[in-house]
């Protein structure tokens, strides 16, 4: 921990608002330990004169860390665009408790101040209660805005979309449309860089990038300047497939419509960043077996989101018990085939989880095509026969110079190269298939496809042992 | 495979040039199918006519699934400017196949109308010798572009950025800025959304969004309107590190300065998000075992990704082998003793790979703060502590009922909780220990706790029932 009195660092360019790229999690830490500290020492004037100089990125993970209680003193402290800024990009979970510590008027006010997708964000978090009396202190424009997108799933790109964005008449000139502009807060502003063209009926039908603009004389009417027809996005489009969009066609701001062509929101690049992100870390969860939020702090929450799939491979685990008794005569006649039980068993997993990660990542970003499924398939059978004939030569060896039994050896040479072949099979063509009739591969692919090949890995090596050794 | 004179799903929308995003697998699919059949045909007009109607984002799925040799003659059937987008988007493994059948004019025509990061990524995707000769083929101007960027390793903000911005003198006005904006080419305006401004050596020193530019006199100076010290990166910072940075900031365009200060160039927010889809793409790879790339077609490259972990797992296991010929007395002596290995290492293993892998994905998105480690075990500690009691108990069930032995039961109890409380023990400080040495988690965690899992799972289990049971 800092000391009290030590320097900060980088306290010299406090002017910049923002630490250095090349060490941010350090001087996070750092920092959280100073606010600790001073948070300790009652120090309160000093403490929001350094947080009014931070960025509120950099302030939300600087909080992190902070107890609620010491998180609600520090947004106190702190001016109001930079407190709804913090509040707006602070850790989910802890929005509830933090609303308690706050005033009724004081958090409505900080969400006023928020772009309305995040504001929406937020009071989607809350209960229902606690929600109902702040939207109740919220003043009527920004409390319809968040009502509206209230109505959409989270996870769709109506959940997904803000209400700040200009649409201007087919009819308007250049000079009404940039008067439209000039009625932007100045916070607001930053984020804009297309105006969008709709008809009488408020049907999206054209886009502006505002560099078009400033070349344009402004007694320009603004249909001869729009593009036509621009991508846009159905509200209820699911958030993976906005993410999908956005990639292929590297947008800045996309337009959301209603079924009837009505413009009612915008997505912006940096939402789908977190998109990204967040489905990655859906998708690398699942594959573990697991559906907790990152850094959930619960031992309960946690231990009930993997309960699930311990569970379901301990039932499979089950079948493993049942086939090896079926092989016990075979055991207690040759006791060194269960030396290279774990063996043939985790070589069959690695290649399982292999072959199926790299598939669930690729149906997930694309790279991998499932009407081409034939084609993943020889190449995957292609490979498992190469990397299972070396493993299995490894393997060779190792029982020829461990057992000195040459019929053990060459069970488990051929047993090996089997089981290899058929993880990888299994691998592939699970997910495959799980993707073609609709479901998320992720979801059912790491436990099932672990416990499928423990089964197989079991039946073939004991199964080849009982018929080649006796 | 769609008849030759099958109609185009949506090609009465095909002014649009945009599929349907609620479905874009199987329509990329769709026109897949389609190119093929028109290929075959040699309706190269026809051919021509339907590709210039669609989007470089989408055509370049839509040829993905093509021979070399037939996306070849696409390109050569599209207008240049989407040929030129095409190919910046195309799988980089073909395009060393793909540039021997074009004509190194043709090429370097096509890298001249890229924007400079995505000529120097395709350039340096190529062997010296071609690259050579296409650098030597194009025009001095972006030449000299492309050489400077190929200066800097992919993988740092050098790597990423692009030369297309503008940067005005702090002593120019509005109107000098905006004559500055006309002469930029009309396809390279649309991804301009801020302007930059430099002191008399190059140093940035400040910032415009285009927006504010629209609502100021022409005749105001740039130094009066725009944000002093703004957000920047060094050339050399990671990519990571630089997705980071933007993603706490919500950045749309980054600039990237030199040591001193002197700006270079621009990242913008779609590089970014390919950055973040490529890292979690390496990691969820890293962790299962595989440095491959996704849809790489090689089996031979693939098994080449694939070996040294499975080889690594191996060696791991045959400390296995001998561990469990430690035991061999007690396996003859009580055979009931193998049924249950199975269970006890794919629990294990489970359990390491939901704990590694939730830390390996937290330390990368920030969610998991290295320097709160104990929080982290103390937390990872009560979880198993929960689930292991569970699956203990429910395993204490299973051995009841199947084995009827209950000194075999207990064993296997109290062995089930205590391999499951290590196995999430060494999941959880190994990445984090890793991390704090400035190792990579993702590289060594996967198979590293699986092997250290096994052989732990084996130790205990096993050196409990030579305990409790003889």
């Amino acid at each position: 921990m800092l000391e009290p009195g030590a320097p900060i660092p980088g306290e010299d360019q406090l002017e910049d608002r923002a630490l250095d790229p090349a060490n941010l999690e350090q001087e996070w830490h750092e920092y959280s330990e100073r606010f600790n500290a001073l948070l300790e020492e009652k120090a309160e004037s000093k403490l929001a004169e350094i947080a009014a100089e931070l960025s509120p990125g950099d302030l939300s993970e600087i909080v992190r860390p902070l107890s609620v209680a010491d998180t609600a003193v520090v947004i106190q402290l702190l001016p109001r665009d930079l407190a709804s800024d913090v509040l707006a990009e602070i850790d989910k979970r802890s929005v509830t408790a933090l609303m308690e510590l706050l005033t009724i008027e004081a958090i409505a006010d900080l969400i006023e101040e928020m772009p309305s997708d995040e504001a929406a964000d937020l009071v989607g978090e809350l209960d229902s209660d606690q929600a109902h009396e702040i939207l109740e202190a919220m003043e009527a424009e920004e409390r319809e805005e968040v009502r509206e997108l209230l109505q959409y799933p989270p996870d769709t790109a109506g959940g997904l979309m803000a209400k700040e964005f200009i649409a201007v008449a087919e009819t308007a000139t250049c000079l009404q449309a940039v008067e439209a502009v000039r009625t932007v807060e100045e916070d607001d502003r930053e984020h804009l860089h297309f105006l969008f063209v709709v008809d009488e009926i408020g049907c999206l039908s054209g886009r502006i990038p505002l560099v078009e603009m400033l070349l344009q004389p402004w007694s320009t009417p603004v249909a001869d300047v729009m593009e036509r027809d621009p991508l846009r996005v159905d509200v209820e489009l699911d958030q993976e497939q906005v993410a999908q969009y956005v990639r292929t066609h590297d947008l800045v701001t996309l337009p959301v419509v209603e079924d009837d062509g009505v413009m009612v929101g915008v997505i912006s690049s940096d939402d789908v960043l977190d998109v990204i992100e967040d489905e990655a870390t859906e998708d690398m969860g699942l594959l573990a077996g697991t559906r907790e939020e990152l850094g959930e702090t619960s031992p309960i929450k946690v231990a009930r989101a993997r309960l699930p799939w311990l569970m379901g491979a301990l039932l499979g685990q089950v079948g493993c018990v049942f086939l090896m008794m079926h092989f016990k005569a075979d055991i207690q006649a040759t006791v060194a085939l269960t030396f290279f039980i774990p063996a043939i068993m985790a070589m069959g997993g690695n290649t399982g989880i292999q072959t199926s990660s790299v598939v669930v990542r690729g149906l997930a970003t694309g790279e991998v095509n499932v009407y081409h499924m034939g084609r993943y398939l020889l190449k995957e059978l292609a490979t498992a026969l190469l990397t299972g004939t070396m493993v299995a030569a490894a393997l060779y060896v190792v029982a020829d110079l461990v057992v000195g039994d040459p019929a053990l050896a060459l069970v488990l040479t051929i047993s090996m190269l089997s089981v290899i072949v058929f993880a990888a099979m299994v691998g592939t063509a699970i997910p495959l298939m799980l993707h073609r009739f609709g479901i998320d591969p992720a979801i059912a692919t790491g436990p099932f496809i672990t416990t499928s090949n423990d089964l197989l890995a079991i039946l073939i090596y004991l199964g080849m042992a009982s018929l080649l050794i006796h």
